[in-house]
């Protein structure tokens, strides 16, 4: 069995208003950061896999994704795997 | 002026217990994907901002996070930076 550091970007769809990250636009202005727009804010997930290869991680991880991490009808994912000793 | 897409992650740190991971973590062993493990869940943001240089973007992105993005005693952060149209 070999393992895997997987590092998972859960992000609201781009077609979806992300009012928090809103918010957080119109803060930075209050900062003296007005040069900075359109922030978006999801999540970072990371997680270790014990898997065969690296094919069945990914597999494991896109299930994971697609039933508890990510909510696919508003938010889509990306995931990049790396392997550790 | 440029424009450049920064890509942050923002992780509690490797110090402090994530609640939310582990709680995550478990609900994985009732989906049946028990090998995935040591779960943590942070925040990925992504933001556009305008700057003459690479140097500059950076610098203003990172006092984002310091002032605004990451609570740098529980979280700590990192940033892509990549130049775009």
């Amino acid at each position: 069995m070999k393992k895997y550091l997987a590092e998972i970007d859960v992000m609201p769809k781009k077609e979806i208003l992300d009012p928090q990250g809103k918010a957080v636009t119109g803060s930075m202005k209050n900062l003296g950061l007005s040069e900075i727009q359109n922030i978006r804010i999801g999540k970072h997930i990371s997680l270790e896999i014990e898997a065969d290869s690296e094919a069945t991680a990914s597999a494991k991880v896109d299930e994971a994704c697609k039933n508890l991490l990510a909510n696919l009808i508003m938010e889509s994912y990306s995931f990049k795997l790396e392997e550790v000793a």
